[in-house]
């Protein structure tokens, strides 16, 4: 088999994931990409399928057919009672079957059953509630991974964006730039892009400040004390980079086209201009991680879940990014 | 007369300012509209016209003639000699001539001789040269006109977004936040969006943190403590508010056209979506002086200055603005 095995996550069974997972089963250019698995419950996707009219799954299997499985199937945890769901409702019984297909995957993944990873959302409040003690997806890979150093990037046709701090409050990103961090983020998205476009990439990092600082005019210098030399450590390495460069002219379109991928000191620095230019076409990839694991860019969406409106596009597009990305070394 | 007289500042004249005056002298659009009279040297801009091949300036004025003119005039300050200038190098005799063509326009706005101010960009590092303690036009307007309250409103057919807080840098802008200048900001926003749109415009509040803190997961709080007691009060003075919400969504397309401006809490939170979905679209205005005034939203280009190649688009729409915005009560 040519084909990788990618291991996808049903997400919170009270949001969107079960439905937007029926279509990625049907999905033809998946299906010639990689052998998609969702790691989920038969009996969830069969009930979400008679709502929204869409086919069910046909191909239904145990941990032990993982191996041989050769068209799109599902691996049934069978964690959910029918009794326990209702649609557009997410409740501590959710959450906690949430965590559980997740862990399924790391742990197939980690013993080499499948190639990589690709997860519907999850719940924040549901997990909570379920007595999961981190807050969303990243933070639960990179222990069980046991990873030392990871980083979250987005990509989209337009523009992609790796970050060196994310889910922390506004204040407390000046303190957690460091040099050393900053070269293991360019490190980290330097590798993944290489893969992805199969040769040397084109990095631009962004400042801090406004202007980048304007030569000390705005901010405490960080531009030249701690983000400047991560830049000449990457470059001495042999990466094609440059910055820091002012974060609002950065994102323009010539600049765009004639990079790469851009290193974003904070979560809305490179969140805005994606949300902005590629609204739900963007693809999270947890980089740094021994394992490749790619999410969809949206959340539960339970205002909409189990209608049929939900959109799979970023869900399709991230499982082909993972095979894409499994084919490469770590 | 019922057309706005617009005094328009030539800025650096090292820069990309003359020529773009010159092209500004000559549109038809901004001769219906308003009356703009130049405020620069004369002799800048025949030298200007002879290298870039532009029509030399026909109608030339002194103070006294501001109240006659019947046609796009240059008042003619006769502040550089021929021998001080090359093109596209600022020094400190172009700082004290681009300081020199603002507080002239300054001063004939205060005392009703003009009804609006536009202006073309002035360089830093020039007046900084020149010994003009200011790090740029917003400042010097402040004070010159003893506003006590001002902001920045960037405006453009897409994105409008005013700010909280702008040339400061990263760490100091949540020491900053306060619900007073939150409110001030809205407030301002408010009357300018009035006066552009003849009626109530709806506005958007933007929160600090990643998701609007995400009910207290991330940040200090600063939603709840800070700026929604803001968009409470706006909203009991009959205000159109929403907030605060998400950065990164805030900017969708939906939100866009659904909304008239944004309240942004820092430079670049605004600034990015406004360059990536607008560059060289956008207006500058300061709001809350007690004259109105626009701005390019480019700075003086010293690479392509004196070459033919500057675009006059933001400059034209600077002035259309400025007479706009002169027309309602401050």
């Amino acid at each position: 088999m040519d084909r990788p095995r990618i291991a996808v996550t049903m997400g919170d069974p009270g949001g969107v994931g079960p439905e937007i997972c029926l279509d990625l089963l049907q999905h033809e250019q998946v299906g010639r990409e990689c052998l998609p698995i969702v790691f989920g419950d038969v009996n969830v996707l069969e009930q979400c399928a008679a709502v929204v009219g869409k086919p069910v799954p046909r191909s239904i299997i145990q941990h032990a057919g993982i191996a041989e499985a050769e068209s799109p199937s599902v691996l049934d945890l069978g964690l959910m009672n029918p009794g326990e769901l209702t649609p557009g409702v997410v409740n501590p019984a959710t959450g906690a079957a949430t965590y559980r297909y997740l862990t399924e995957a790391i742990d197939a993944c980690l013993r080499g059953e499948v190639d990589a990873i690709a997860t519907a959302p999850a719940n924040k409040e549901a997990l909570r509630g379920a007595g999961i003690p981190y807050p969303g997806h990243t933070e639960i890979l990179a222990e069980r991974t046991g990873a030392d150093r990871a980083c979250m990037m987005l990509t989209s046709d337009v523009l992609t964006c790796s970050f060196v701090t994310a889910h922390v409050g506004y204040s407390e990103v000046p303190g957690l730039l460091t040099t050393e961090r900053i070269h293991e983020v360019i490190d980290l998205t330097r590798n993944a892009m290489k893969r992805l476009r199969d040769r040397e990439p084109r990095l631009i990092v962004c400042g801090l400040n406004p202007h980048a600082g304007e030569h000390g005019l705005f901010g405490n210098g960080e531009e030249e004390r701690i983000i400047a030399p991560a830049i000449e450590q990457a470059r001495r390495q042999g990466c094609e980079i440059q910055g820091p460069l002012p974060p609002d002219t950065v994102f323009l379109e010539e600049r765009r086209a004639s990079s790469d991928a851009f290193i974003c000191m904070y979560h809305d620095q490179g969140h805005i201009p994606l949300k902005a230019l590629a609204f739900d076409r963007a693809i999270n990839c947890t980089l740094g991680l021994p394992i490749v694991r790619t999410s969809v860019d949206h959340g539960t969406a339970l205002d909409i879940a189990w209608q049929g409106k939900a959109n799979p596009r970023s869900l399709i597009e991230a499982v082909i990014l993972a095979a894409r990305l499994s084919r490469g070394p770590q």
